[in-house]
């Protein structure tokens, strides 16, 4: 398969095409351009020609394009749609991608957009999803699946089957309900290809089936189905009425989002920034982080201002501030970054201390290979007297330890008050090592030198 | 559904058990449990003890529960298993999972082993997938799949798939194939059940099929799979012919894999290891990543040995030291980290040119803000000069919009140059904006201060 590229060369001719209204040269080059390709063209179309070919393209290629597109730039194009317009393509829509939509739609158009969908039953369901938080099970979750009642017998449940499936794209398990829709079990099937169809469902269905509850967080859904290689689950309201089931490509969306959010996180952004997003929201994702790490640097010119006596005798250690800054961080972020990853996957256990006292050697082990190798080289490359090149080594070793008990102290704290830790790695944690590792270092020259 | 949770009680709880040998209790307290929770327990617990506990299980769980084990753990029980039994669990599972497993047994073993799986043609099978690279997508891909010849109609086609579907867990889709094997198309499930038998497969498969080569990388795999909402993909070999299918459940190993690396190269962690791993594991790890660092702080030194004398004049220059090196550093992990995304997702588009502008005009905003703040907090807090003030204050825009620039340009120039721009962020540029930050502050003092 060779993969969709969008070139420079294309978007220029695509443009041409559209300025000069050649509808049927566009709907013939874009005939067999999948929609989430068609999605990427339009995120780069200004406003008037984004328009101009969602609406050439035929009603489901549009609607399922608009599932695609980046938030704003659908909530630009659909300002142009009637709320006639766009209810017609929901109706072509699953209801989970239904309810996605219109959640950003301006509030006094929704009810008039809902009102206008053909399909009843599919306005009902897309009504039942807005209830639910975008951060839950509910919020993730379609209304479209197929479900079997456990009195049924297997020929009718296959007539059934039919009729849903119609408006089902991929049917993965087969739900079994009672009467009052309590979720009993599920069929696979397979076992419907093999069975004769006399046979009630009641004697051949699977009582265990794994589900979740529609408050479930987005990230646990996405951890059990990853962990039990789940294809779909059915999500159960408080009393456990089946009330529709997840699918594994939204959890896809979910674990690609929690790992970008983590990464920008330890990176100090703090906002879901993309690089092609305007110089303003850029800075605001990233210009707080920085006031972080400026005051930091304030608070270590305090420090150094009031150990500048010292810096008269010896101004040699001067020269390694930066030295012990700079392994403070990263020492500080490495331990973080573990413990991090440690957190989210569920693989530390045990103690506390357990873990603070594998730091600790862990940072010995580290702090005393690089103290040697300071040794090695201030020896030959700085004029530096004995008792000083002692002090940078041991202040090397004590910023070390204390970076990585720091490093992997925060975020386990974080995480016991419900704070999400991967804000801890990233600018918070080298912060926060910089202004202890200065003054760590003056304490233990101050001790050493006697100044 | 109450997710299994491996507390320290059942930990010990199940070693008494195991001490004890009390067959019957285990097995009934681990029959409810999967074996993905299975192979949890297993991984804490000592080899002779896994071992015990692994063949206590019966033999399909066994095979499921060893695929899930760390890698070094199932190595580890392993080597206790004969030949013939490896071969017994081989026969169970499916040829990716089987291919993997072979992967990691000792040289020696794996003739034998292979030369006692029972069933031939699924020896074959899995001796076909040892062949590829784990870094491909036949590294990634199972020989299981349903596949039917465009000659057939619908009721052999129904036939053979009920026979092929035995050894498939999960039917996505029936690929349609001709006389030699070449992939012609898809039919899906739905279509099957809603058409006559007597139609031929040739006039209703569809011949739009999504697929990747054999050689493909997994993270372009894995691409495709998320982009165009794809729950199995057929692979094909250098001639067309089809040799496999990749699942989803593999995909999310891969997406979360990947995520996880990036994570641990932005933080300065330059393998892929756990919390849990050894001490010797994580310093091999960690330790270079903190040489490198070392090096900038022993260059920063060098840097400021030279201009020590203007210390002597202008001693309160040293003490913002600091907030140049943090400054420089978030900087330029912010700048590299949105790179480093947008390369991985394909959304950095345009010319490098645009987006270095781009950055700088992002660095004098942030500059700008963040010098202002200073000037503010220096007029008061510090007793420096109207002119050590500028100085610090046009030296803290140029560092910061000098690191944006360098944390944008080495992930694009590595990413053209075929390495993994993941490596740029952290330490890495951490360490140039260090120096170079220090040198850019004293340069700019050196010129306004005239010393």
């Amino acid at each position: 398969m060779i993969p969709f590229k969008l070139t420079d060369e294309l978007l220029v001719k695509i443009e041409e095409l559209i300025e000069n209204k050649r509808e049927t040269e566009l709907a013939s080059l874009l005939a067999e351009v999948h929609y989430a390709d068609v999605a990427e063209i339009i995120n780069e179309l200004d406003e008037e020609h984004a328009t101009y070919l969602l609406k050439l393209l035929d009603s489901e290629k549009t609607s399922e394009t608009l599932t695609e597109l980046d938030e704003d730039v659908r909530e630009a194009i659909l300002s142009n749609f009637s709320a006639k317009e766009i209810a017609g393509e929901l109706d072509e829509l699953d209801t989970d991608d239904a309810a996605d939509i219109i959640g950003g739609l301006p509030k006094g158009i929704v009810q008039e957009v809902i009102s206008e969908i053909e399909d009843r039953e599919h306005a009902k369901d897309i009504v039942d999803l807005l209830r639910y938080s975008e951060n839950s099970a509910g919020g993730l979750m379609a209304k479209e699946l197929v479900k079997v009642n456990e009195n049924w017998n297997v020929l009718t449940c296959v007539k059934e089957m039919r009729a849903q499936a119609e408006n089902v794209t991929r049917v993965h398990s087969i739900y079994v309900v009672d009467d009052e829709d309590k979720l009993k079990g599920r069929l696979s099937l397979k076992d419907l290809l093999t069975t004769s169809t006399k046979t009630n469902i009641k004697d051949v269905y699977i009582p265990k089936v794994d589900y979740v509850n529609v408050n479930e967080k987005p990230e646990e859904v996405a951890k059990i189905m990853s962990k039990y290689d789940l294809e779909a689950i059915p999500v159960i309201d408080e009393i456990g009425r089946l009330v529709g089931r997840i699918t594994i490509d939204d959890i896809v969306d979910v674990i690609k989002e929690e790992a970008e959010k983590d990464y920008q996180l330890a990176a100090g952004i703090s906002q879901d920034v993309e690089a092609d997003d305007s110089i303003w929201q850029l800075t605001k994702a990233r210009l707080p982080w920085l006031f972080i790490g400026m005051m930091g640097g304030i608070g270590a010119a305090s420090i150094i201002n009031v150990y500048e006596g010292a810096f008269v005798k010896f101004p040699i250690l001067l020269a390694f501030i930066p030295l012990m800054q700079a392994t403070a961080g990263n020492v500080g972020v490495q331990s973080s970054a573990i413990v991090v990853q440690g957190l989210a996957n569920d693989t530390i256990k045990g103690e506390v201390w357990g873990r603070l006292g594998k730091e600790l050697l862990l940072g010995l082990v580290n702090g005393l290979a690089l103290a040697f190798v300071f040794l090695f080289i201030s020896h030959f490359g700085f004029d530096t007297s004995y008792l000083v090149s002692l002090t940078v080594g041991i202040a090397l070793v004590t910023v070390i330890v204390n970076a990585a008990i720091i490093g992997t102290f925060i975020p386990i704290f974080l995480q016991k008050r419900g704070i999400d830790p991967a804000i801890a790695t990233g600018p918070f944690i080298t912060t926060s090592n910089d202004v202890l590792g200065i003054l760590i270092y003056f304490s233990i020259a101050k001790v050493i030198l006697n100044f």
